[in-house]
């Protein structure tokens, strides 16, 4: 079977509770950093904003934003530690037009009678049959490699064992992958398993844990602080087998957020999260589909800062995301958001990789 | 690569700390049903009883059961339970020989100087690399399907999925399952799948709900309670994708054991608890390998009755014992047994199904 | 603050939608154990069938039960199982009293307008404010220490703590137990804690594994079963410090069901699923709070039997069930019935008891 | 009972095996940041280091980090990226003095032949007896309050509900508390409750959900913002029932670390990872006791930075570490340091708290 994309459909502003919603306000920024009191605060469904007259869909939005209308015309999704001191920011928080803001939330529910089907998709569980869930997804990663963006956000564990390591690999070699958010431990182990072939000391395919197997995550980063960048490091010791050598050779964009937890960290890692955070929306705002693996931390982050639709060649489709970890609490904590377009698979990500991999390459 | 037996080696009963233990001692039952006050329970391990000065290893044993002698000369390991009056029941709670039992738990780790190997899969969790684990049991699969006797501890959660079911029906079908042990749910939701395409009234493919879908499960029990057994009833309604059909049609058994969770339960299914365990015993007996996915309750209660060895053809072999289930709680349940070959896995069994699917049929 | 009973209201059997509804219809039942086949399976919910002209609301009801009309024109709900060749069965598959029979899911809801609070407490988990949840359930065990009937539903753990065991023991000894419905496990483990002070041998404070510790346990049962009755077991070993023990001293009763994990058994256990569920149902369908710890098997077994409604003194009122496990997915499995009385707590049962018995002892 | 310090017992310079080790022997930093070559990483345990013939033991050490000898003889623990050019590190891998490196990872076990006792602590679960762990923990949390330096470590959670809340501030108000570690979503939800008495829009005692309540957590924020400081946002808010609030009022210290799940973020909040490491070093490596409440990030970054001892008052002591999380592989990840004294604890920090407040207010 063929990927379908579902079809958007737009709100009905001739409609009569729509047709005479006033103009959206905006109110000016005093402090940098700080909203005018009464601001709009995005969700991650479409929203429309009356100027002029006239509706203006947001683009590249993302959840529990803030919205500049510059000079210009344009419409841009800020955090609000972004905003500067005179930026105009939409206010006013009803949803339904009358002040100017309409949020869609069911563009994608309305088309080809799909509702109930959706609607029974609550509780997901180790116990929720997902054959349709990987067939579907087979589907949607042929469509998007040719057509769309693909964002993975790794957890570690992806690279803590051999054939879920080599699965992503052969995912990126193929065209799978565009982009890539991850942390300092992803790359540290999946270097460690490149140079050893262990994760923190343990052999990733027997599970030997090597005699002062300890050290070889601090030697990763200690030889690997002694380049500018990863791909020096790569070329230097001849990488092969290793996401991040995968992304080397193909030119895929990885970003690697610091976090508390981290030794080294390696070059590249951005020490700072509010940067880390403006480095991954550069992805997750172009994000058609986005895979999450075994991460909370990564994987909610990219949850809020990405959009439950994308415009692409002007007409909106949703952006869909996978959600994947062996505990019931981790994908719930996405899908709570309500999106229709957030699948959560409850299984380990080991066997999730090596059967997308299986299937598509 | 070939899947390599592990050899066993026997207690050096010429050395000096065993060269002169005395006899076990027997002492007989007074009621029925009860031990006499100092008997020896057995473990999961290789146990020796010398009887008239010479050693005699226990054969088709059981955790936690008593060792009764019987006139002939044979032992036989019972519950409890199942003592009667005048039996002769070995006594003595030492494992070291020096009462005449000896426990020899370390026969398959001397070999080969595997032992190092082993002493690291401790903890193992979500984040544990399965790759070798995958490997190691395809083979074992392969050799136990011409040579051993392979039992399955199967969850409802099995025939919860579409692809798992087909994946089960057709390792029945392929000769990679000698028994099948479960509870009256395993089969009322595959019936259901069966007959209806659902599982508690949802789609196994689709995931939608059906109106009414909540009296499937019912109908399916009630139907089928107009037979006398379920193969009368699968050739009455013509059953085909269906783990029970396919046991009906390959004649492999399937212990149906009753829970105060059942409804129905369906024609074949054992209400005596205690009875069931007699009949999961005949098969758990015979095992060489065991596989339990995602049941806690018939999990530990197959487990409790598989000694961790077997005699095949005179010559001892260890019993692998598979445990999979997407909570390290569960899993780590059955490990604790400390046995040298219970490999517990971590994730979703319908990837696990799927997995063992494709490289095996 | 003081307990307030949720007021019930009845439908308006005079609206014009109910006014004209015909008879509900009964077929007989051909073979024992099988219902004619458009039976009607019962809710957990209020159920109204109408009898010659007059509508009459279901007493001592479960799920997935069926409705027969004996002859003297009481209502009895009955398992499949225990229906017997030519008992009248209700058929009919409508909810909306077009066949006669009326389900009526909101009697609860429509009073005082709590409908919203309680729309909102979907998806309980670790995260989950429970504080309230606590408050309530101190007011209502108080009152239902004068006016209700309060089952517990024990899984091992219960006993595997010195406090938590003390602080059931203080619960049954002050009034706040009615019934406790248990297996095997739970009380060989309380009686083990009672003559060695430890569970599976491992001290129940100290946490000390003792030597040959793992004989206690078969040990309890081996003596236990000499008697029989554990009244008597416990009378001739002078047991003092045990939730078995002090069910005997205040004439709690106390079904223990077998599962086929069990070694022994204990006296009293019973070995049949099925007489079990009866055994259980007695004391299920007097019940006005169920609180659950800890077991998944007994309590959705529990669950299955228990209505979200009881008629004391002519009065409809709800029954309260609380499920407390330290797993999300074990307490939503409950949770899942949909109904509004049942209260998810994700903790570990001995804070849960040991909270409990300090607020109410 | 009164809480009893474990006595540290030295290792025996004078042995055999010691008395000949030559001097650890240093290396210097070529590259800022980079180690040298066969650096010694740090352990948990205490380490002797032989300089100019004598043994030192290394003090406020942490985990993974590097050992510099400064030209004043002074030793001290660095992470790799803080190390400077020139500076002199110890090299060499080995841990029995062979290389003039000693770790001596025994020495609160040989005391009082305690360790047994601990042996058998293996594989805590939500079936684990944790009333001793209580005890103790009364009674060093007592012994601590006067002596020692209590440093906390907090997840979200603890401020979800109301009566944790409340336990937390009272805890803080009381002594119990030395410093406080957590993240930027901690204090937002402490403050969203103390001016909305919501978490995320939820009431923390009602779970009510507001209409529009999920501006309550932006709102919160930006509020903030126009302050330089949680203190002063504190006044000028009158804020009273908040963590926070009591932090400011008693002088606690409070280290909150960005991360990239953020929104705002408030000010204070260190927004470079490893300069919240440095910062939460300061009172990691002051600590005597660590508790960890239901956050893995935070519990395992802490854990890294903080010892197995302290040295007071020129004494060696434990550091004593709980891990609190109703999660097992959240508390075993901490678990798995090995160390004696982390005891984890499988349960709702909820209930935690609210039981160590009840015994110590």
């Amino acid at each position: 079977m063929k990927f379908k994309m579902p079809v958007y459909q737009g709100p009905d502003f001739l409609s009569a509770s729509l047709r005479n919603c006033p103009d959206a306000v905006t109110e000016p920024v005093v402090k940098a950093g700080v909203a005018p009191k009464n601001y709009h605060a995005t969700t991650i469904f479409p929203e429309y904003y009356k100027i002029k007259d006239q509706w203006f869909l947001l683009q590249q939005s993302r959840m529990d934003g803030v919205v500049v209308l510059h000079d210009d015309g344009r419409m841009e999704v800020k955090e609000f530690r972004r905003l500067t001191a005179g930026e105009q920011v939409f206010t006013g928080r009803t949803e339904d037009g009358s002040e100017g803001i309409l949020i869609h939330a069911t563009g994608f529910h309305q088309a080809e009678g799909d509702a109930e089907t959706f609607a029974f998709r609550t509780g997901r569980s180790r116990e929720t049959s997902y054959s349709r869930d990987y067939d579907r997804l087979y589907e949607l990663l042929r469509y998007e490699k040719e057509h769309g963006h693909i964002v993975w956000v790794l957890g570690p564990a992806v690279v803590f064992d051999w054939d879920s390591k080599k699965a992503m690999i052969s995912l990126i070699e193929n065209g799978y992958v565009d982009a890539i958010l991850a942390g300092n431990a992803l790359a540290t182990h999946d270097l460690e398993g490149a140079l050893f072939q262990t994760a923190l000391g343990q052999d990733i395919y027997t599970q030997e844990s090597l005699a002062n197997g300890h050290y070889h995550h601090l030697d990763v980063l200690n030889q690997a602080r002694e380049y500018e960048s990863l791909a020096e490091f790569v070329a230097a010791k001849k990488i092969q087998d290793s996401v991040v050598a995968a992304c080397v050779r193909t030119g895929i964009p990885m970003v690697l957020a610091g976090s508390i937890r981290d030794d080294g960290p390696l070059p590249e890692v951005v020490a700072d999260v509010y940067a880390a955070q403006n480095a991954m929306r550069q992805y997750s705002k172009q994000a058609t589909t986005v895979i999450c693996l075994a991460t909370q931390l990564h994987s909610i982050a990219t949850g809020n800062m990405t959009p439950a639709y994308q415009v692409v060649d002007g007409v909106v489709r949703p952006v869909f995301i996978y959600s994947v970890d062996v505990s019931e609490f981790a994908v719930n904590k996405l899908k709570d958001r309500g999106s229709l377009e957030v699948t959560s698979i409850v299984t380990n990500i080991q066997d999730f990789l090596v059967h997308i991999q299986r299937k598509l390459v």
